[in-house]
């Protein structure tokens, strides 16, 4: 939604669907987390704001919107969860923070379960992209893979790391997706949080030895 | 449904039932390899299999059973995809298995969309686990695993071979799924290919020296 149009102070319409959009984004953040994203209802979210339902359109053009805001928050719950950005890692250092990361993400997974379904449930219409916000914001997250990623494979271009940090995400959340689902088996979270280990320590390792192998 | 009681053969009533299983199950495939799983609906299966909307209840207890049914013979599909059973793999042979047995899976998501997608959108209601033969089946498939597995890691005991072969799978799961799903960025499915080449490589490299050096 567009901000004054002489670039001084916002005009009270302005301040109201500001404030609108952030009981609403409060309200579907509620509602997600307590309930899941199926249950989520335009008529239950306008009921929590106070707003007439068609009154949600004026602060979002679409419902799709409102999730995707509140999968930015969960991104950033995320983010925050990981702690403080840090690199200068060595070739075991970045091993560890690859298992660090990766048991993060099954923690945050296992505690914020239906926020965290919400991120993958949501399917954007045919076409549409998410906001450039939201793809800043996993571009970020991806860096912290890649910072690890360029210690031990400093040879690969940044492209080529751009997509393996991407795909060593894959491969995790492939790992704590069907490790919590108990679609294969019913395990204990012990268990998967031991499987993440052996099998990202087995990834850094051999993506380490290709890279000796490549600079050879 | 029970057998005949005598053991001799099928009541007409058992005849009729087996056959209408037989064209619910082919409808039922056929519908959800042309719409998807979500497109489902009973009233369009009894259409298709000429049968009252209740009667599809003497075939299966209900439509859960039913799509089960239908998954199980995708299970079977992509099985016979992979071609017969192999073993007596060395080392760089295991490797290369588990890597065609990673394309073959993509190959098959790929080929398969709506098929593969059936098999993870299908959630059984709660307690509820899937019946003695699917578990029979996907157990066959983890089979095709655990065999390069144990030529890599001859070392594990059994159990850590079943489950490292299951965590192995989600893993590439996850590779497949998020690079078919264009959720975080658009791969062409070349790029997926060489990455899933590239990760279970690794994972193959890195799981055989941790091997040798348990032995060492």
């Amino acid at each position: 939604m567009t901000g004054p149009a002489d670039g001084g102070k916002p005009t009270k319409a302005e301040a109201r669907r500001k404030a609108l959009r952030t009981a609403l984004v409060a309200a579907a953040e509620r509602r997600i987390a307590a309930d899941g994203l199926g249950a989520l209802r335009a008529r239950d979210l306008a009921a929590d704001a106070g707003c007439a339902l068609g009154a949600i359109y004026t602060a979002f053009p679409d419902l799709d919107a409102l999730i995707l805001a509140v999968n930015l928050r969960t991104l950033g719950l995320f983010e925050a969860a990981l702690g403080p950005e840090a690199d200068g890692f060595d070739a075991a250092g970045a091993a560890d923070e690859l298992v660090r990361l990766g048991q993060a993400y099954l923690a945050f997974a296992q505690g914020h379960a239906r926020r965290w379904r919400a991120l993958f449930q949501h399917q954007l219409a045919d076409g549409r992209r998410p906001p450039d916000g939201y793809v800043a914001e996993q571009a970020r997250l991806f860096r912290r893979i890649e910072a690890p990623l360029q210690a031990l494979r400093p040879d690969l271009p940044a492209l080529e790391r751009v997509l393996l940090a991407r795909s060593l995400f894959s491969a995790t959340h492939g790992i704590v997706m069907l490790g919590l689902d108990a679609r294969l088996m019913v395990l204990p979270v012990a268990v998967v949080r031991a499987q993440l280990d052996l099998l990202i320590r087995a990834m850094a390792s051999g993506l380490a030895n290709a890279g000796g192998a490549a600079a050879a």
